[in-house]
């Protein structure tokens, strides 16, 4: 993908380099991807275009947007997935470049309700996964919908 | 601890029944703790007063203050420390009741560059934790500071 006139972006860095997942919405100052991340079916995250390395480099309105699109991303997972937790987190220890990841969580999860990146509670359930996999793009619909309102 | 006339306590709730923490700071809305997780010496609590769910439950007016108190801890966190990485992540599968983590990581701590609730990386540095530890007051003070002045 190409990210426009006015990003930084930074050598080598994998966020700057590519989308890091299925795009779903592109915005100004952002973009939204699904995460492939087995075991989370319902796993996205916003990346910011911008190469930034922490939430505070942010100008106040552009912290307010930021979050605003991770609120949007939260609300609709609830309204159509009905999880039972929703997690929101932005690490960057890896890759420094400001991401946010968006986790629909359920109480029958791999992991819940320790953190994705914790040790497994139980097997997966591939049925689960499926049928959550495959509520996934009337979600995203209405997802973009939201986004493009903001 | 006493969570004022406006809160909303719910029975059975440990951060409506205790701070969650030792308190730095009590703010209209929430409140600063930190927190005791060892191997983490600069590990912070935003807890929201009110017991709500997810963040998306918060009005606009009520995300931004919550941010604005979650990005001033960072910066000065990232001002008086020097971190390697800012971790900053709201979770709540266990207790659900509105908290953010604010943790100051460092590339000689146990876990890094994994998250703090992944399996550890390495032996923990007790000469350095203690040295970090020490700093705390002086950037608990500037913290407090600019926490009022929000």
């Amino acid at each position: 993908m190409t990210l426009g006139a006015h990003a930084v972006g930074r050598a080598g860095c994998p966020l700057c380099d590519a989308a890091g997942g299925r795009l779903v919405h592109e915005a100004a100052h952002y973009r939204v991807v699904h995460a492939d991340e087995p075991g989370f079916p319902a796993f996205y995250r916003l990346v910011w275009r911008e190469h930034v390395r922490e939430f505070s480099d942010l100008a106040p309105e552009a912290r307010a947007a930021c979050m605003e699109g991770v609120t949007a991303i939260e609300a609709c997972l609830r309204e159509h997935l009905a999880p039972t937790k929703v997690n929101l987190a932005t690490l960057g220890n890896v890759v420094a470049h400001l991401h946010w990841h968006v986790i629909a969580r359920f109480d029958w999860d791999s992991h819940f309700p320790a953190p994705v990146w914790a040790a497994p509670q139980r097997e997966r359930d591939a049925l689960r996964e499926a049928e959550l996999a495959a509520r996934l793009p009337d979600m995203e619909l209405a997802l973009v919908a939201r986004l493009r309102s903001l």
